[in-house]
């Protein structure tokens, strides 16, 4: 049956080509509000095809998502996140965003540009996997449901929503996958154990709340001698928040219940130092644009790799106050001060629990005026290399002959967090087999046709396949 | 000759005035170099219909400056500070910023609208003046030398290089005046001996500097947690410097030599406490448009006084990391941080020296990698109520019948301190018996027939002569 399927996704490469082709051209720009209802109401039309039993636009107060749900009646059911907006188009590109220009890119023979290649296509490819798998098996062999948002470049600000509004159906899903191409440009494959949560926050200091300094706008520079100063104050608040010598985040109990690695994650750990002596920021993921020549406290080794999975964040994102252009025209005495702040947290460290330390520790310094908004708060989520959904991935890569790089978790967070936090789902990343890049900068695209080291669009949907039937049929996979 | 000098400008009023609306139809926009050539280009025709030995275009390496002489023959020689460029338009205009516009304006009878209309016409109508002098009298009292810049809204950065440029001519003048109007709404006159200085710089946190953190661009902020943070670094180096609840500059001897002040002072600040009682902060010059309702440390009547005049500022106007747009999208950890400070410094306060006490003190405290970029240095300027230019003005005021509001000196700074540092010159502020508002708003506007409180063009012209003829009979006044 696997051949069969096989055969049909070699068979229909064109014209599955061409459904990725036609997302390609659709813009879903969800910063600019461009594309992105229509982008759904496409999803919905390829749902709908696919015979799912539900599929439909799902209203937020702000851009639509989609909520599909497809009924295999089989024993075990799978959820799904994908998202199908793309941030904003910005600049280097030689080919036009969204022509969905097919051309060939060294050393891959083709490569499908364009804004989304990285999610959006990555989705639909999945999609094109299930439909070869209805064509040559008759029936998919898991039940689905779709859970496709359109607001995850605007901060997901929608998911717990969307959660409650299908919690009928989600509750009784198993696991929760999240497709999408997984290998690097060298085709290693890289497995990460879940990720951390994220609280982000805005801290506002300001003449208004704290009843003194200025109200109402800035006042001129030469007052500052004897009018108080909201910046200065949000500086000193910041002070006390984050020591940057010994790299430890100052708030009271902020680390309490924060767990150690267990036996399982030491031996991960143990695997990485080994896989990456020598080179470790050549390991940590999303790194870039930048470039890091040493780590904080001269860490190296298995140390870099703990502390990035282990330990809390408290990173300043956005500071800014008075006039913050090029050169300076504007000398004032600005009215507030305002800092963003995103935590990552390890499991064991509740978001909204930090950020209530966090007020206190504010308050017990004085600081009560510091105003807290909370633009984000989502909570962890953990995956044991022993639960179903990391086995049926693993036994996929071994039966491709691949050596996959596993972390004990990923430093970063994302909306599936929310799933976890309200569902208890184990969310499985991506695992597909092919390659993409620049996902928010110019020329991004997906491998089409690959070198030999990373797969293109037949291998990833093949390993699609080969994760819902290895899933499906675990503990004896196909 | 006075009424002769009165009868030529009432007789030329709209002569006078038309030659204000002709500049105010002339753009003189430096930060967007929108027409400062041209304007510059009239200037030097009206100095040159008026009769000046000298007059020409000063080039500098960006926007053109004027220079003009005129000799008289007189014993005494003053030279003139003014700047005809403007600020950018910007909004809230009823009547089209270049349209020189003359209308009612309750309470007064007419007034000129436009962009430039405190600084360029308060040049302009100076010119004037001096021509009705010319026809009345047949020669000025003083000679004049007139540096006129078109780079004041860009920060004046080549008023020095002005300066020793015609150094040959200026370091013969006996003092220097500063043409405008300076009544207030209600007609009150306001009169500063002196400005204090300013040393403007900003402070850099990068990991480009530091050798630590991110470099050649920001990293994910997930890797916050093993790399070191510009950011925070900034953070912690600028609560060094000042202690927001003292409110007190705590880099190492910044205050040393700072002059207490003397009994002429104390008896200006009396004067000023006695008569702005319970209203202090409607005072201070140039708070607005933010609105203050407790100085700092709960300061009241001459404490405020004093401490505007004779304390020094440390001042953020600006502060900014990573993304500084509304919301956040862009989570990164920011390779660099910028902080922007001005700091109004006494006469006995040297910037240069400031500059390097900062420097030593960030050494000192372990930030020798935190860049210090100077952005502007300018000295004080100090006059005392016995030189000739403050007796001159005072005796014009007392001749007008007005009970000026003394200060020791403005907390602000202007481009005549470089005059100043370079030259000695002892600077005079606006003493014209007019009224003009909005300054950097919309709607700017010169009251061109004032409402009985506050001067017209005619009482303006009329009180730049006065000032002429009292300095320049001095001490024997007309």
């Amino acid at each position: 049956m696997r051949d069969a399927i096989y055969r049909h996704i070699d068979a229909n490469q064109e014209a599955h080509l061409a459904k990725l082709r036609q997302y390609a051209s659709q813009p879903s720009v969800s910063q600019e509000n461009l594309g992105v209802e229509q982008c759904a109401q496409m999803l919905v039309r390829d749902f709908q095809a696919l015979g799912c039993r539900e599929a439909e636009i799902a209203p937020t107060p702000l851009l639509p998502s989609v909520w599909a749900y497809y009924d295999a009646g089989a024993p075990k059911t799978l959820a799904l996140y994908g998202y199908f907006d793309t941030n904003v188009v910005g600049s280097g590109w030689d080919h036009p965003p969204f022509d969905a220009v097919v051309a060939p890119r060294a050393p891959h023979k083709r490569v499908l540009y364009g804004r989304g290649a990285n999610n959006k296509q990555g989705l639909i490819a999945f999609l094109n996997a299930l439909s070869s798998i209805k064509a040559a098996a008759g029936q998919l062999p898991v039940n689905l449901m779709f859970v496709c948002e359109g607001e995850e470049f605007t901060g997901s600000p929608h998911v717990p929503l969307l959660i409650d509004r299908y919690r009928h159906h989600l509750s009784k899903a198993h696991g929760m996958i999240t497709p999408g191409p997984c290998q690097n440009a060298g085709g290693d494959v890289t497995l990460a154990l879940g990720n951390k949560g994220c609280l982000h926050i805005e801290l506002e200091a300001s003449g208004e709340k704290w009843g003194r300094g200025p109200t109402g706008g800035p006042v001129h520079s030469s007052t500052m001698v004897v009018v108080d100063h909201p910046v200065w104050r949000l500086v000193h608040a910041l002070a006390t928040l984050y020591d940057a010598k010994e790299n430890r985040i100052l708030v009271d109990g902020f680390y309490d219940g924060l767990a150690k690695p267990t036996a399982e994650d030491m031996a991960l750990l143990d695997g990485l130092a080994a896989r990456y002596k020598g080179r470790e920021a050549s390991a940590i993921p999303a790194l870039g644009p930048g470039k890091v020549d040493k780590f904080l406290n001269d860490l190296t080794g298995r140390d870099v790799f703990e502390r990035y999975c282990f330990q809390p964040t408290m990173n300043i994102n956005g500071l800014r106050a008075g006039y913050t252009g090029p050169g300076t025209t504007l000398w004032t005495l600005p009215q507030a001060a305002y800092c963003t702040i995103d935590h990552r947290l390890p499991p064991d460290l509740d978001p909204e629990v930090c950020c209530q330390k966090i007020r206190a520790h504010l308050d017990r310094h004085g600081f009560r005026d510091i105003g807290i908004k909370v633009m984000m708060s989502v909570g962890a989520q953990k995956l044991s290399i022993k639960d179903d959904l990391a086995q049926a991935a693993l036994r996929v890569f071994k039966n491709w002959d691949i050596d996959p790089v596993v972390w004990p978790r990923r430093g970063a967070s994302g909306p599936t967090g929310s799933f976890s936090q309200m569902l208890g789902l184990k969310v499985l990343g991506a695992t597909g087999m092919s390659y993409a890049s620049s996902h928010s900068a110019g020329n991004e695209f997906l491998v089409i046709e690959g070198d030999g080291k990373v797969g293109g669009l037949a291998e990833l949907e093949k390993s699609y396949v080969d994760l819902l039937y290895s899933y499906a049929s675990y503990p004896n996979p196909f």
